[in-house]
């Protein structure tokens, strides 16, 4: 439909997850009209990161490093371990500035539905962590969905066995929400995980 | 907050129209997990984008050539020229099968808000293919929106001493759509250009 170097443009944007092809038209139509500096810079950026960054060999955090600059600080709390999804995970945790220990990044969760199974995460790795770092206690901080659950259940299972705490992050309301607002199976959770005043 | 690499390609992400802060920094980690060819491609992309396409030197749409294909195509009747503000317009007008001249791209239209005045427009060019191209009559496509609208006033002033025929596109009802979901102002143009049957 258009000229090719465009809709190869268009093509490529519509991949990228929740831009549809209306979207990718208007960004690649953008892009051709912004300054020349400006798409390269784009471009070069995406290219600099797959060549820069790559994944800590102990927790899968990304680094542009051997070990990820919380595996390097000695500061952390090596006998504590937060297992996430993704690594974009880690940056919302370390915002809390209530966990002081390592990471663990699975790469995703167990779900049926998009065919990954336990063997395509990080488990096998974790656990070794487990038996050769100790560790004491691992908080699972995987979403709060079906397959985030799911995958903290399995994850349970596996590290029990270990001698280790496994602890879940709580679930419940959001602090400044509504309770008006809440939707029932966050209230369920909230009342199942009710703590004493 | 993340690793230099990526926090780059967030703020470039982030640049971009109607790409926010989040949905940046989640393109940024799905082009970090993605195959590495995939990243490449996007990024290649772009780059070929901008080396490859031109503007068309009679019309000003996008081109790999000197001239663009509608402008090259013997067949189209060159003594009609449609005037778009974009080159994306061309092809929302070519899909209507309705239309078998050239067009011209203005390159936007007049927005004293945005600072867009006339001279920063492709009007002299057109003013000149008028002149010298043998063109009867010039059909105005730019939007139907206060901007579009008062650059069509601008053009039709500005393209009637030349004495050339300066039409507009009808603006009413979509087709296929519902009398009860129409705004008054489409309404209102819907019922001053109506047609006897």
């Amino acid at each position: 439909m258009f000229e090719p170097p465009i809709q190869r443009l268009i093509d490529e944007l519509a991949r990228l997850p929740g831009i549809g092809r209306k979207s990718a038209q208007r960004l690649a139509f953008h892009l051709l009209t912004v300054e020349e500096e400006d798409a390269r810079r784009l471009s070069r950026a995406i290219l600099e990161m797959r060549e820069q960054v790559r994944l800590c060999r102990r927790c899968f955090n990304v680094t542009d490093s051997d070990e990820c600059s919380i595996c390097r600080d000695l500061r952390r709390d090596a006998t504590l371990v937060c297992v996430v999804e993704r690594p974009q995970d880690i940056v919302v945790v370390e915002r809390s500035r209530e966990f002081r220990g390592r990471y663990h990044v699975l790469g995703g969760a167990v779900s049926p539905i998009e065919g990954i199974g336990p063997e395509r995460l990080r488990f096998r790795e974790l656990v070794e962590r487990v038996r050769t770092e100790g560790i004491t206690e691992v908080i699972i901080a995987t979403n709060p969905s079906v397959e985030g659950d799911a995958t903290a259940l399995y994850l349970a299972k596996v590290l029990k066995p270990e001698g280790v705490k496994v602890t879940r992050l709580a679930s419940g309301l959001p602090v400044g929400g509504d309770l008006d607002y809440a939707d029932e199976l966050t209230l369920g959770r909230a009342l199942v995980g009710r703590q004493e005043m």
